[in-house]
């Protein structure tokens, strides 16, 4: 086959895919083209094997990749897990030959029809796909992520998110008539013109990635610009590279495959001590911005950056609000459960627990506050006392800095005579003896410490606080979302009216709600094409994953008009 | 009918129109749903004289709206036909009563259908045609527009850009499913959630609007902030408040008519003196911004404005490149009329032509630069030199400020010894004797003066550049574009494959061109729903009357999801 016929084949074999996912964003339902399990007995013995021995292959090594402007190598990854350094050096490349080599790629890739552009990106994902298990490897030794849930969330669950940019990118590119035909009469005489109506890229794409998931919003950020026609300059957190390698690796491979500049995407690997981000986002040539981790670097972002497109997901403070509930076990387990996820190092844990300080209806009668609290604790020792499920769900802790948050709110609980409900101790991880782990500590607290749980806490800690009632809870769970951001707020209740009469402020500030949610579905667990992630209404970012806002500005359109030549 | 009733059958009523609207925008073909004549055999001789006495009552008193938080009464505008005060004085209010009344209506619209909001978008547009003969004297006696083209460009096709808004905010708003159902397994549990997804309101949007052609911008801008429920402040320019004091008065008739708050929409009156736009535009509840004016101010906006939404139109340089003709009289005779209409006061007149120095080829021959340069003059002479073509379409100067600019030119052509082609006088207003008028000067340059030609001004001037030929002419004009910003381009050329070497760099300037027109069509004549109007990648603006990402992030959207009672 020829170059062309390739490239028009694969537009044909991807399409289906993308109509699917397309059909998804609209109608909200579950949907994925992935297997979101790592289990053999869907992909056999040997993927698994094959995936762990691709890793293992990196360590020590360098990672190679054909970048322009190689001026060093760096690497500075420790596995939470083993606590060892992975020892894998990148390149260390000079911006202006990235930003070069990206602008030299991107008039081709401007003039690439979107379907070729987005069927490209489908094969990015589904290569990626083929890949996941060494993807699993990479983000566990990098992010701490449990085996399952690095190959699930970092794996299909981000995929996903990709597709479903990719998908908003088709509604948005399809909504541009890329011709027309005009005619009017002007002052009697018939006027006939063609149109013609270019989508011309906004310039390069620079996504900055988070330590603890980076691929969760890479992908939809790449593919947003990708398929929007922008260059796209990947700048991975110095603490957590190897993933975002591999992805970079593969979409490079994609485009030299399909005759296209593998410059189009690239790595900016940076270290802990120089960091290059400001470089880029300061180039006049990098136009779109998208940017995930510390609301401290973000919110910097959000205050400076003029003239480009920032799309930002930072953190929040999420809270629960346990009004009433049915069955107090199941909520306390659910509850317990998305505490223990990745030792709340996501950003739609939550942090803060409000019962009315006189208890909360059950279908078994009146509970009092500190029963409620002690059931939570209860539920979160069950997971932390059991090392297998321990290290299914926490997994390890990324950094050494989390052990200090745990440890300051510790100390400062103590110093202010707080009751901790649990302390935060180390599981003994089954497989990797020298896991950085840590379980979960729960603080009881009342309002009038809001300043100590208000606070962002990048690290397994909970505020179990004594509101004065329901209304109380939520109104300040509302304040909470609409000052400090939120991500995902969570409610209990069994009174409708109760519901109802909240559910509007949640969503003025900015809060995606999670209402009575129990049982096998972690409730912090965000699907794509289903559940929109981030508001971009609070202070935990200002974009939302995924919607047509994320995508409708990447591109602008051009026109040139000229009259019909037989049509005087 | 009850009040829900009413509403219903406002939405059916409009529904047609607005599904018109959209299949346009669409298809991109010539429609609308108005008449943009003046003619009496439309309108009938009635409606022109009505509205023309509806001005007239305004002059000399107070122009009433009962807004909150009035401080005093000012007005300022004086009429460039005759130059003398209107007297009208507007109400001025405290900002924070105008926030205040806005953030409290809020709630009500946030939660009104969309399909309601739209549908009142189109009544508020269909009462101001209705009103339009008044709006057209009103437009005239403070922007200087003939009366033709007041009422056609900012009467119709000012709408049209209205409703082209619409239907894009009602395309953006469709995107979003009100909710879904999920089901899903986990761990072999079957899962089933109900979840919703409600458009939320960005906040208040502000809409400053400039003096000469002040309706164009405003009503995309306040009909896409206000269909996706933000409430919205009109500031209009202090010299051109009645033209948006009309508008403001409708709508909020339109709102009270129907049951809403008509403080959503409000008029911030300012004075030259004490300009108010900053206080809403630092104002934390104002989350819009839609700008139209100087360069200046809204290139402040542009590097200042971060955390909030910002649409800026501002100016340019458009150019002509005339690098081969059919016939050289038609294609002088487009750009002359360009030059002439409004007195070159508009986004689009064309302030640079570009002409081989060798000259051009034309079906007639070869014709050198000169007589190219006197083809141009010739027909800016024949507008000009006929009072009643002149008014017709030159119509006033609004400011003296461009009469300064256009003297400036002049001054400093004299200076460096340029060749004045044309000088810029007064031509004689047959109905206004006392009409502040300039017919264009018109000066021969060569790229060495490029400094002087490439410097936006205001007002009738037109430089014709010999350029080295037509490539170094195209090679300029587009440079000029990416540099200085640009709205409108125009190219004569009978060469195709020259046209096919330039297209591509036009539009990556983010210029829009039009090429080849010729007749009575003015060149300068941008047609809601077909044309695109500023591309935002260059400095002439960073948005774009109308597509997608005009109105797709001017909401957001929050979820909540809960399990489906019965579905356990």
């Amino acid at each position: 086959m020829s170059e062309s016929e390739r490239r028009a084949a694969l537009i044909e074999e991807h399409a289906p895919l993308l109509e699917r996912a397309i059909e998804a964003v609209r109608t909200r339902e579950s949907w994925s083209p992935f297997k979101d399990s790592p289990s053999t007995k869907i992909h056999g013995a040997e993927k698994p094997k094959a995936g762990r021995a691709a890793f293992e292959a990196r360590l020590g090594g360098r990672f190679e990749i054909d970048q322009p402007g190689i001026v060093g190598w760096t690497g500075e990854e420790v596995s939470p897990f083993t606590q060892e350094p992975l020892g894998i050096d990148y390149p260390l490349c000079d911006p202006q030959a990235l930003i070069g080599a990206a602008k030299s790629a991107m008039a081709g890739w401007a003039k690439a029809e979107p379907a070729l552009r987005t069927a490209l990106c489908v094969e990015m994902a589904e290569r990626l796909y083929d890949r996941n298990f060494e993807m699993a490897n990479a983000v566990m030794h990098v992010a701490g992520q449990s085996y399952t849930q690095a190959y699930s969330g970092s794996g299909p669950n981000a995929l996903d998110r990709g597709l479903e940019a990719l998908a908003y990118a088709s509604i948005a590119m399809d909504a541009v008539a890329p011709a027309g035909t005009y005619h009017r009469h002007f002052a009697g005489e018939r006027v006939a013109l063609e149109k013609s109506y270019a989508m011309v890229p906004r310039g390069l794409g620079l996504v900055i990635c988070c330590a603890s998931f980076p691929t969760w919003n890479a992908y939809p950020a790449m593919f947003a610009s990708l398929a929007t026609g922008n260059p796209v300059i990947v700048k991975p957190h110095p603490i957590a590279v190897l993933p975002m390698a591999i992805v970079v690796e593969t979409c490079r491979e994609v485009l030299s495959d399909y005759g296209f500049d593998p410059n189009l995407v690239t790595l900016a690997v940076d270290s802990l001590a120089d960091p290059v981000a400001g470089v880029y986002v300061d180039h006049p040539a990098v136009q779109i911005i998208d940017f995930t981790g510390s609301p401290r670097y973000g919110g910097r972002l959000e205050r400076t950056v003029t003239g480009k497109l920032l799309y930002t997901e930072t953190a929040g403070v999420n809270s629960v609000v346990m009004e009433s509930v049915g069955d107090l076990r199941e909520a306390a387990r659910a509850v317990a459960r998305a505490t223990c996820l990745f030792s709340a190092q996501m950003c739609t844990s939550p942090q803060v627990v409000y019962v009315p300080r006189s208890g909360v209806q059950t279908a078994d009668g009146h509970v009092g506050f500190d029963a409620v609290a002690e059931a939570i604790v209860a539920e979160i020792d069950a997971i932390a006392g059991n090392p297998k499920m321990a290290a299914g769900i926490m997994g390890a802790v990324q950094g050494a800095v989390s052990l200090d948050v745990v440890a300051e709110a510790e100390a400062m609980a103590a110093r202010e005579r707080l009751s901790i409900l649990r302390h935060a101790t180390p599981y003994d991880h089954p497989d990797y003896p020298d896991a950085r782990t840590l379980t979960p500590l729960v603080i009881s607290a009342t309002p009038e410490e809001k300043e100590m749980y208000a606070e962002e806490r990048f690290g397994p800690v909970l505020f179990i606080v004594a509101a004065e009632d329901g209304d109380a809870a939520a109104g300040e769970a509302v304040e909470l979302a609409r000052t400090r951001g939120t991500i995902a707020c969570y409610m209990y209740s069994t009174d409708d009216d109760f519901i109802d009469r909240w559910v509007d402020a949640y969503a003025e500030a900015g809060a995606n709600l999670t209402i009575n949610l129990t049982g096998a579905m972690w409730i912090n667990f965000a699907a794509a094409y289903s559940d929109y992630h981030v508001t971009g209404l609070n202070p935990a970012g200002n974009a939302c994953l995924t919607d047509l806002s994320f995508v409708a500005s990447r591109f602008r359109i051009a026109q040139r008009r000229r009259p019909i030549p037989d049509a005087a």
